[in-house]
Protein backbone atom coordinates (compact mmCIF):
# COMPACT_ATOMS: atom_id res chain seq x y z
CA UNK A 1 0.00 0.00 0.00
CA UNK A 2 2.41 2.83 -1.09
CA UNK A 3 1.34 6.22 -1.03
CA UNK A 4 2.41 9.24 -3.21
CA UNK A 5 1.90 13.02 -3.34
CA UNK A 6 2.43 16.12 -5.41
CA UNK A 7 4.31 18.90 -3.85
CA UNK A 8 4.20 22.35 -6.05
CA UNK A 9 7.13 24.29 -5.50
CA UNK A 10 7.76 27.76 -6.05
CA UNK A 11 10.94 28.92 -7.21
CA UNK A 12 12.37 32.55 -7.06
CA UNK A 13 14.87 31.73 -9.50
CA UNK A 14 17.96 30.03 -10.60
CA UNK A 15 19.78 28.19 -8.57
CA UNK A 16 19.86 25.24 -5.47
CA UNK A 17 16.67 25.58 -3.08
CA UNK A 18 16.64 23.38 -0.40
CA UNK A 19 13.51 21.54 0.21
CA UNK A 20 14.10 19.09 3.06
CA UNK A 21 12.27 20.66 5.35
CA UNK A 22 9.00 20.09 2.67
CA UNK A 23 9.76 16.98 1.54
CA UNK A 24 9.93 15.91 5.72
CA UNK A 25 6.88 17.45 6.36
CA UNK A 26 4.85 15.49 3.30
CA UNK A 27 6.54 12.07 4.27
CA UNK A 28 4.86 12.80 7.66
CA UNK A 29 1.56 13.62 6.20
CA UNK A 30 2.03 10.06 4.00
CA UNK A 31 3.15 8.19 6.62
CA UNK A 32 -0.55 7.48 8.13
CA UNK A 33 -1.63 6.14 4.87
CA UNK A 34 0.68 3.33 4.64
CA UNK A 35 1.70 0.49 6.55
CA UNK A 36 3.65 1.01 9.86
CA UNK A 37 6.65 -0.68 9.01
CA UNK A 38 6.68 1.13 5.97
CA UNK A 39 6.34 4.50 7.61
CA UNK A 40 8.98 3.46 10.49
CA UNK A 41 11.26 1.89 7.57
CA UNK A 42 10.39 2.26 3.92
CA UNK A 43 11.68 4.28 0.74
CA UNK A 44 11.11 7.90 -0.05
CA UNK A 45 11.59 8.39 -3.72
CA UNK A 46 11.50 11.64 -5.40
CA UNK A 47 10.86 12.44 -9.00
CA UNK A 48 10.89 15.99 -10.62
CA UNK A 49 8.54 16.75 -13.21
CA UNK A 50 10.53 18.66 -15.12
CA UNK A 51 13.72 18.73 -17.59
CA UNK A 52 15.43 21.92 -17.00
CA UNK A 53 15.27 21.72 -13.55
CA UNK A 54 16.92 18.70 -10.79
CA UNK A 55 17.66 17.30 -7.51
CA UNK A 56 20.49 17.31 -5.97
CA UNK A 57 21.66 15.92 -2.23
CA UNK A 58 24.07 18.43 -1.19
CA UNK A 59 25.87 20.44 2.17
CA UNK A 60 23.46 22.27 4.09
CA UNK A 61 26.04 24.09 5.98
CA UNK A 62 28.13 26.44 4.59
CA UNK A 63 26.28 28.42 1.31
CA UNK A 64 29.93 29.41 -0.16
CA UNK A 65 29.55 25.68 -1.38
CA UNK A 66 26.39 26.08 -3.19
CA UNK A 67 27.25 29.47 -4.56
CA UNK A 68 30.71 27.88 -5.50
CA UNK A 69 28.91 24.56 -7.40
CA UNK A 70 26.26 26.65 -8.96
CA UNK A 71 29.10 28.82 -10.48
CA UNK A 72 31.07 26.10 -11.55
CA UNK A 73 27.85 24.35 -13.77
CA UNK A 74 26.97 27.61 -14.99
CA UNK A 75 30.59 28.02 -16.80
CA UNK A 76 30.75 24.55 -17.61
CA UNK A 77 27.34 24.86 -19.36
CA UNK A 78 27.43 28.48 -20.37
CA UNK A 79 24.61 29.90 -21.89
CA UNK A 80 25.55 31.47 -25.42
CA UNK A 81 27.38 28.67 -26.56
CA UNK A 82 27.40 28.70 -30.69
CA UNK A 83 27.30 24.97 -30.39
CA UNK A 84 23.38 24.91 -29.46
CA UNK A 85 20.74 24.96 -32.16
CA UNK A 86 17.55 24.47 -29.81
CA UNK A 87 17.25 28.27 -28.78
CA UNK A 88 14.12 29.13 -29.60
CA UNK A 89 12.52 29.57 -25.67
CA UNK A 90 15.49 31.60 -24.81
CA UNK A 91 19.33 31.52 -24.18
CA UNK A 92 18.66 29.60 -20.40
CA UNK A 93 16.60 26.56 -21.68
CA UNK A 94 19.40 24.80 -23.64
CA UNK A 95 21.76 25.12 -20.73
CA UNK A 96 19.00 24.06 -18.62
CA UNK A 97 18.48 20.94 -19.92
CA UNK A 98 22.12 19.69 -19.95
CA UNK A 99 22.49 21.03 -16.46
CA UNK A 100 19.87 18.85 -15.42
CA UNK A 101 21.28 15.89 -17.15
CA UNK A 102 24.54 15.87 -15.26
CA UNK A 103 22.66 15.61 -12.05
CA UNK A 104 19.29 14.19 -10.90
CA UNK A 105 15.68 13.63 -11.82
CA UNK A 106 14.69 11.17 -9.26
CA UNK A 107 16.08 10.48 -5.62
CA UNK A 108 15.41 7.96 -3.15
CA UNK A 109 16.09 7.96 0.21
CA UNK A 110 15.55 5.65 2.64
CA UNK A 111 13.79 6.07 6.35
CA UNK A 112 15.53 4.92 9.49
CA UNK A 113 13.04 4.59 12.12
CA UNK A 114 10.84 7.19 10.27
CA UNK A 115 13.01 9.75 9.41
CA UNK A 116 14.95 10.24 6.26
CA UNK A 117 18.37 8.31 6.08
CA UNK A 118 20.06 11.83 5.54
CA UNK A 119 24.02 11.91 6.46
CA UNK A 120 24.34 14.90 9.09
CA UNK A 121 25.46 17.40 6.61
CA UNK A 122 23.13 16.54 3.72
CA UNK A 123 20.09 18.42 2.42
CA UNK A 124 18.30 17.74 -0.84
CA UNK A 125 18.03 21.05 -3.05
CA UNK A 126 16.06 21.45 -6.08
CA UNK A 127 18.12 23.08 -8.50
CA UNK A 128 16.60 25.32 -10.71
CA UNK A 129 18.37 25.69 -13.84
CA UNK A 130 16.37 28.54 -15.43
CA UNK A 131 16.34 32.12 -14.72
CA UNK A 132 12.86 33.24 -13.94
CA UNK A 133 10.22 32.42 -11.39
CA UNK A 134 8.39 28.97 -11.53
CA UNK A 135 6.58 26.43 -9.96
CA UNK A 136 8.06 22.92 -10.25
CA UNK A 137 6.25 19.60 -9.50
CA UNK A 138 8.01 17.11 -7.21
CA UNK A 139 5.87 13.21 -6.97
CA UNK A 140 6.79 12.35 -3.24
CA UNK A 141 6.48 8.64 -3.19
CA UNK A 142 6.64 6.45 -0.12
CA UNK A 143 6.57 2.90 -0.18
CA UNK B 1 4.98 -9.14 -4.60
CA UNK B 2 7.28 -7.16 -6.73
CA UNK B 3 7.60 -8.31 -10.63
CA UNK B 4 10.82 -8.09 -12.84
CA UNK B 5 11.31 -8.56 -16.28
CA UNK B 6 13.97 -7.93 -18.79
CA UNK B 7 13.89 -5.40 -21.71
CA UNK B 8 16.14 -5.99 -24.84
CA UNK B 9 16.52 -2.50 -26.63
CA UNK B 10 17.73 -3.15 -30.13
CA UNK B 11 20.00 0.02 -30.52
CA UNK B 12 20.83 1.32 -33.91
CA UNK B 13 23.94 3.21 -33.10
CA UNK B 14 25.14 6.59 -30.75
CA UNK B 15 22.89 8.50 -29.20
CA UNK B 16 19.34 8.80 -27.84
CA UNK B 17 16.70 6.75 -28.01
CA UNK B 18 13.19 7.03 -26.65
CA UNK B 19 12.24 3.90 -24.50
CA UNK B 20 8.74 5.37 -22.80
CA UNK B 21 6.75 3.31 -24.88
CA UNK B 22 8.51 0.30 -24.20
CA UNK B 23 8.70 0.58 -20.89
CA UNK B 24 4.86 1.19 -20.18
CA UNK B 25 4.16 -1.48 -22.17
CA UNK B 26 6.14 -3.49 -19.67
CA UNK B 27 4.33 -2.10 -16.71
CA UNK B 28 1.45 -2.61 -18.44
CA UNK B 29 2.02 -6.60 -18.59
CA UNK B 30 3.82 -6.93 -15.27
CA UNK B 31 0.69 -5.20 -13.58
CA UNK B 32 -1.58 -8.13 -13.34
CA UNK B 33 1.85 -10.02 -11.43
CA UNK B 34 1.28 -7.21 -8.35
CA UNK B 35 -1.06 -6.59 -5.69
CA UNK B 36 -3.51 -3.75 -7.10
CA UNK B 37 -2.06 -1.08 -5.29
CA UNK B 38 1.09 -1.74 -6.78
CA UNK B 39 -0.22 -1.78 -9.78
CA UNK B 40 -2.04 1.77 -9.48
CA UNK B 41 1.02 3.42 -6.95
CA UNK B 42 3.99 1.48 -6.93
CA UNK B 43 7.35 2.34 -8.21
CA UNK B 44 8.78 1.31 -11.21
CA UNK B 45 12.82 1.22 -11.52
CA UNK B 46 14.76 0.90 -14.74
CA UNK B 47 18.04 -0.53 -14.36
CA UNK B 48 20.57 -0.66 -17.30
CA UNK B 49 23.17 -3.68 -17.16
CA UNK B 50 26.00 -1.84 -19.15
CA UNK B 51 28.93 0.57 -18.46
CA UNK B 52 28.80 2.37 -21.99
CA UNK B 53 25.35 3.26 -22.46
CA UNK B 54 23.24 5.36 -19.95
CA UNK B 55 19.59 6.42 -19.43
CA UNK B 56 18.04 9.98 -19.23
CA UNK B 57 14.73 11.56 -18.55
CA UNK B 58 14.71 14.72 -20.96
CA UNK B 59 12.71 16.70 -23.28
CA UNK B 60 10.59 14.54 -25.33
CA UNK B 61 8.82 17.64 -27.87
CA UNK B 62 11.96 19.26 -30.08
CA UNK B 63 14.39 17.17 -31.03
CA UNK B 64 17.10 19.47 -31.30
CA UNK B 65 17.33 20.10 -27.83
CA UNK B 66 18.20 16.27 -28.00
CA UNK B 67 20.87 17.01 -30.91
CA UNK B 68 22.33 19.42 -29.09
CA UNK B 69 22.78 17.33 -25.66
CA UNK B 70 24.27 14.65 -27.71
CA UNK B 71 26.69 17.28 -29.13
CA UNK B 72 27.88 18.92 -25.95
CA UNK B 73 28.27 15.81 -24.10
CA UNK B 74 30.61 14.38 -27.20
CA UNK B 75 32.46 17.68 -27.13
CA UNK B 76 32.82 17.56 -23.65
CA UNK B 77 34.30 13.78 -23.29
CA UNK B 78 36.08 13.58 -27.37
CA UNK B 79 37.49 10.46 -28.19
CA UNK B 80 40.81 10.84 -28.79
CA UNK B 81 41.77 12.25 -25.57
CA UNK B 82 45.56 11.45 -24.82
CA UNK B 83 44.66 11.35 -21.32
CA UNK B 84 42.84 7.74 -22.38
CA UNK B 85 44.71 4.57 -21.47
CA UNK B 86 41.79 2.34 -21.87
CA UNK B 87 42.13 2.26 -25.65
CA UNK B 88 42.19 -1.90 -26.27
CA UNK B 89 38.23 -1.40 -27.30
CA UNK B 90 38.07 1.33 -29.53
CA UNK B 91 38.13 5.02 -29.55
CA UNK B 92 34.56 5.10 -28.79
CA UNK B 93 34.73 2.92 -25.77
CA UNK B 94 36.57 4.88 -23.32
CA UNK B 95 34.41 7.83 -23.88
CA UNK B 96 31.77 5.88 -23.37
CA UNK B 97 32.49 4.89 -20.04
CA UNK B 98 32.54 8.59 -18.76
CA UNK B 99 29.68 9.45 -20.63
CA UNK B 100 28.04 6.93 -18.77
CA UNK B 101 29.36 7.97 -15.66
CA UNK B 102 28.03 11.54 -15.83
CA UNK B 103 24.43 10.37 -16.52
CA UNK B 104 22.43 7.48 -14.83
CA UNK B 105 22.40 3.83 -14.85
CA UNK B 106 19.50 3.72 -12.68
CA UNK B 107 15.91 5.60 -12.71
CA UNK B 108 13.23 5.31 -10.34
CA UNK B 109 9.51 6.80 -11.61
CA UNK B 110 6.37 6.35 -9.73
CA UNK B 111 3.16 5.40 -10.71
CA UNK B 112 0.02 7.94 -10.31
CA UNK B 113 -3.52 5.47 -10.64
CA UNK B 114 -1.35 3.49 -12.80
CA UNK B 115 0.50 5.68 -15.38
CA UNK B 116 4.39 6.64 -15.08
CA UNK B 117 4.01 10.30 -13.11
CA UNK B 118 6.48 12.01 -15.75
CA UNK B 119 6.23 15.21 -16.83
CA UNK B 120 4.16 16.64 -19.76
CA UNK B 121 7.29 17.09 -21.91
CA UNK B 122 9.15 14.17 -20.12
CA UNK B 123 10.33 11.16 -21.94
CA UNK B 124 12.83 8.15 -21.32
CA UNK B 125 16.28 7.68 -22.71
CA UNK B 126 18.51 5.48 -23.29
CA UNK B 127 21.38 6.85 -24.21
CA UNK B 128 23.90 5.05 -26.33
CA UNK B 129 27.38 6.03 -25.71
CA UNK B 130 29.15 3.84 -28.77
CA UNK B 131 28.81 3.74 -32.41
CA UNK B 132 27.94 0.75 -33.54
CA UNK B 133 24.65 -1.48 -33.49
CA UNK B 134 24.13 -2.97 -29.82
CA UNK B 135 21.36 -4.87 -28.09
CA UNK B 136 21.48 -3.61 -24.59
CA UNK B 137 19.00 -5.07 -21.38
CA UNK B 138 17.59 -2.76 -19.31
CA UNK B 139 15.95 -4.83 -16.17
CA UNK B 140 12.11 -3.18 -15.54
CA UNK B 141 11.00 -3.66 -11.61
CA UNK B 142 7.63 -3.24 -10.42
CA UNK B 143 6.97 -3.45 -6.85
CA UNK C 1 7.88 -4.67 6.06
CA UNK C 2 11.50 -3.48 4.91
CA UNK C 3 15.17 -4.08 6.41
CA UNK C 4 17.99 -1.85 6.26
CA UNK C 5 21.17 -1.83 7.60
CA UNK C 6 24.58 1.02 7.45
CA UNK C 7 27.67 -0.18 6.25
CA UNK C 8 30.68 1.56 7.90
CA UNK C 9 33.28 1.45 4.45
CA UNK C 10 36.90 2.14 5.62
CA UNK C 11 38.38 3.89 2.35
CA UNK C 12 41.78 3.83 2.38
CA UNK C 13 41.86 7.44 -0.37
CA UNK C 14 40.86 9.16 -3.30
CA UNK C 15 39.52 7.06 -6.01
CA UNK C 16 37.03 4.39 -7.13
CA UNK C 17 36.48 1.26 -4.30
CA UNK C 18 34.50 -1.74 -5.68
CA UNK C 19 32.02 -2.55 -2.72
CA UNK C 20 29.82 -4.89 -4.78
CA UNK C 21 30.94 -7.61 -2.25
CA UNK C 22 29.97 -5.93 0.71
CA UNK C 23 26.79 -5.24 -0.66
CA UNK C 24 26.03 -8.59 -1.47
CA UNK C 25 26.90 -9.70 1.22
CA UNK C 26 24.64 -7.70 3.43
CA UNK C 27 21.65 -8.06 1.12
CA UNK C 28 22.08 -11.71 1.90
CA UNK C 29 22.19 -10.97 5.44
CA UNK C 30 18.73 -8.56 5.11
CA UNK C 31 17.08 -11.06 3.08
CA UNK C 32 15.83 -13.49 6.31
CA UNK C 33 13.96 -10.23 7.64
CA UNK C 34 11.91 -9.17 4.63
CA UNK C 35 9.26 -11.23 2.94
CA UNK C 36 10.41 -14.31 0.71
CA UNK C 37 9.23 -12.54 -2.38
CA UNK C 38 11.11 -9.52 -1.11
CA UNK C 39 14.44 -11.29 -0.61
CA UNK C 40 14.10 -12.79 -4.24
CA UNK C 41 12.65 -9.85 -6.11
CA UNK C 42 13.06 -6.81 -4.04
CA UNK C 43 15.15 -3.49 -4.41
CA UNK C 44 17.87 -2.84 -2.95
CA UNK C 45 18.88 0.37 -2.38
CA UNK C 46 21.90 2.24 -1.62
CA UNK C 47 22.55 5.50 -0.47
CA UNK C 48 25.35 7.63 1.12
CA UNK C 49 25.24 9.25 3.65
CA UNK C 50 27.85 11.90 2.51
CA UNK C 51 28.41 14.98 0.03
CA UNK C 52 31.95 14.36 -0.86
CA UNK C 53 32.25 10.97 -2.19
CA UNK C 54 29.38 8.93 -4.56
CA UNK C 55 28.03 5.62 -5.79
CA UNK C 56 29.16 4.57 -9.29
CA UNK C 57 28.36 1.29 -11.42
CA UNK C 58 31.56 0.97 -13.92
CA UNK C 59 33.30 -1.61 -15.71
CA UNK C 60 34.78 -4.22 -12.95
CA UNK C 61 37.02 -5.86 -15.50
CA UNK C 62 39.85 -3.79 -16.79
CA UNK C 63 41.00 -1.24 -13.72
CA UNK C 64 42.46 1.03 -16.59
CA UNK C 65 39.20 1.90 -17.27
CA UNK C 66 38.56 3.23 -13.57
CA UNK C 67 41.98 4.92 -13.44
CA UNK C 68 41.20 7.04 -16.94
CA UNK C 69 37.42 8.17 -15.56
CA UNK C 70 39.40 8.83 -12.23
CA UNK C 71 41.60 11.27 -13.90
CA UNK C 72 39.89 12.83 -16.34
CA UNK C 73 36.75 13.87 -13.66
CA UNK C 74 40.23 15.02 -11.70
CA UNK C 75 40.74 16.98 -14.84
CA UNK C 76 37.83 18.41 -14.92
CA UNK C 77 37.31 19.10 -11.79
CA UNK C 78 40.65 20.23 -10.43
CA UNK C 79 41.50 21.69 -7.48
CA UNK C 80 43.05 25.17 -6.99
CA UNK C 81 40.25 26.54 -8.96
CA UNK C 82 40.74 30.45 -8.73
CA UNK C 83 36.42 30.12 -9.03
CA UNK C 84 35.97 28.13 -5.81
CA UNK C 85 35.68 30.75 -2.63
CA UNK C 86 35.12 27.75 -0.16
CA UNK C 87 38.08 26.75 0.65
CA UNK C 88 38.17 26.67 4.20
CA UNK C 89 38.12 22.84 4.35
CA UNK C 90 41.13 22.31 2.09
CA UNK C 91 41.96 22.55 -1.33
CA UNK C 92 40.21 18.92 -2.22
CA UNK C 93 37.38 19.97 -0.32
CA UNK C 94 35.31 22.15 -3.12
CA UNK C 95 36.33 19.64 -5.94
CA UNK C 96 34.67 16.69 -4.05
CA UNK C 97 31.69 18.40 -3.74
CA UNK C 98 30.95 18.76 -7.42
CA UNK C 99 32.60 15.54 -8.13
CA UNK C 100 29.68 13.83 -6.23
CA UNK C 101 27.06 16.31 -7.77
CA UNK C 102 28.31 14.75 -11.05
CA UNK C 103 27.78 10.86 -9.83
CA UNK C 104 25.31 9.82 -7.77
CA UNK C 105 24.06 9.76 -3.98
CA UNK C 106 21.59 7.00 -4.07
CA UNK C 107 21.35 4.08 -6.49
CA UNK C 108 18.96 1.19 -6.89
CA UNK C 109 19.34 -2.02 -8.01
CA UNK C 110 16.44 -4.93 -8.49
CA UNK C 111 17.18 -8.48 -7.43
CA UNK C 112 16.24 -11.30 -9.42
CA UNK C 113 16.21 -14.01 -7.84
CA UNK C 114 17.89 -13.54 -4.82
CA UNK C 115 20.71 -12.03 -6.59
CA UNK C 116 21.97 -8.30 -7.70
CA UNK C 117 20.56 -7.58 -11.50
CA UNK C 118 24.53 -6.24 -12.47
CA UNK C 119 25.18 -6.81 -16.00
CA UNK C 120 28.42 -9.30 -16.47
CA UNK C 121 31.32 -6.09 -16.20
CA UNK C 122 29.40 -4.54 -13.78
CA UNK C 123 30.75 -3.26 -10.50
CA UNK C 124 29.68 -0.96 -7.67
CA UNK C 125 32.30 1.16 -6.66
CA UNK C 126 31.98 3.94 -3.73
CA UNK C 127 33.49 6.92 -5.26
CA UNK C 128 36.07 8.77 -2.65
CA UNK C 129 36.65 12.38 -3.55
CA UNK C 130 38.79 13.96 -0.97
CA UNK C 131 42.51 12.88 -0.15
CA UNK C 132 42.59 11.43 3.36
CA UNK C 133 41.44 7.95 4.91
CA UNK C 134 37.86 7.82 5.38
CA UNK C 135 34.86 5.90 7.12
CA UNK C 136 32.01 6.69 4.60
CA UNK C 137 28.41 5.05 6.05
CA UNK C 138 26.26 3.88 3.24
CA UNK C 139 22.48 3.10 3.94
CA UNK C 140 22.05 -0.12 2.50
CA UNK C 141 17.90 -0.90 2.04
CA UNK C 142 16.05 -3.92 1.23
CA UNK C 143 12.22 -3.38 0.05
Amino acid sequence: MPASTILRIDVPGQGLHEITGSVRELVHELAPSVPAEVARGGLVTLFLRHTSASLLVQENADPSARRDLERWLARLVPEGDPLYTHTTEGPDDMPAHIRAALTATQLSVPLLDGALALGTWQGIFLFEHRHGRAQRQLVVHLG
